[in-house]
């Protein structure tokens, strides 16, 4: 949690096509928190983006891949993430933490209890005060998304997607004062309703 | 160590301008050896490499250089030296875990201990049978190798430098067995004499 800072810090996290870049918009919209977003939202973030999610050519192994998700986390928190709440700010973050565990850890089958101590590391023991999972079946996702569109990571083989969502909704299932699950299969607006009654009701949100 | 690979990893180390890359390829050579490079060795290494060292004017987080750098190895690790030592292959590597350790550590100012589980994990356990370092007092080094043409890294301040130097002191005054420390203000072939007699003092090299 970010004990000691003033603001606090919301995940939305789900495999690609689930919404959550909409639904996370509409959040900090509503919340007038800074939205941001993970890979990428730093000038340092924007080239590991490229490498790791574009450079479908270049060999990366699993624990590279890792390593550079959560360089990007550190330089993200470094730069933009901690800043805002340190100043009060609330941030809404479009992919955190549990996209580690969901996709290195998940998908890639590296252990768990490696990637939180790595990811800890990297965030300097930032954690999200609250993480928003915008659930799907992969099948409707990839409808609205489809593999052969999607970058690198997310463009591995269908068993990986399907270990990914349910990486997800098991760390969910792990954590359900820390997480909420929301159905993604609705209108934008029924989900934007859903997201917002949810986290009104965990964090003291003035609504 | 590289326990279960036939071959053996030797690391040569020290701050630039010390002769480390003319004598890890001298000593390469004599030992039939594959010689290779941190940071930068591989495909995705070398725009690694491009972007820590000679970015310079992309602000980057002392947490993000070490997870960038131990990224490096993690990938030189996998696709070049694992595979080498695998196949009975001796290896001289220009740079590997001292280097994490004397830059991010004692240079940046990051607990050696976390470094150390850090680099660890980039590189599966791999340590090397034996690291030799380079040593030359800074200005020496500075002589050869002046601050104004360095690197991002070996561009900070001659503090950071002095640190540095001083931290490779004192990895090998903590870890005898598995350091040698070589005087390399002296020739090219004085220095790579000395190398070559502290390499076949410890390991055993058929000479």
């Amino acid at each position: 949690m970010s004990d000691g800072l003033a603001g606090r810090l919301i995940a939305v996290e789900g495999i690609d096509g689930c919404g959550k870049t909409t639904q996370a918009g509409i959040l900090a919209a509503r919340l007038d928190a800074l939205l941001t977003f993970e890979p990428g939202a730093t000038a340092l973030g924007s080239e590991l983006r490229r490498l790791v999610l574009e450079a479908k050519t270049v060999p990366i192994d699993d624990r590279t891949e890792a390593l550079l998700m959560v360089a990007d986390r550190a330089q993200h928190v470094a730069e933009v993430v901690a800043p805002a709440l340190a100043d009060g700010r609330w941030v809404v973050t479009d992919r955190f933490t549990a996209s580690t565990l969901a996709y290195q850890g998940y998908g890639r089958g590296i252990p768990l209890t490696e990637l939180r101590a790595l990811a800890d590391w990297a965030s300097g023991g930032l954690a999200a005060d609250l993480t928003v999972l915008i659930d799907m079946p992969v099948e409707v996702a990839e409808r609205r998304f489809p593999p052969e569109q999607a970058d690198r990571i997310e463009g591995s083989a269908r068993g990986f997607r399907d270990r990914v969502a349910d990486g997800y909704r098991r760390l969910a299932a792990d954590d359900p004062t820390g997480w909420v699950v929301i159905d993604g299969t609705g209108s934008v607006d029924d989900v934007a309703a859903a997201v917002w009654s949810a986290v009104g009701d965990v964090l003291d949100v003035a609504r």
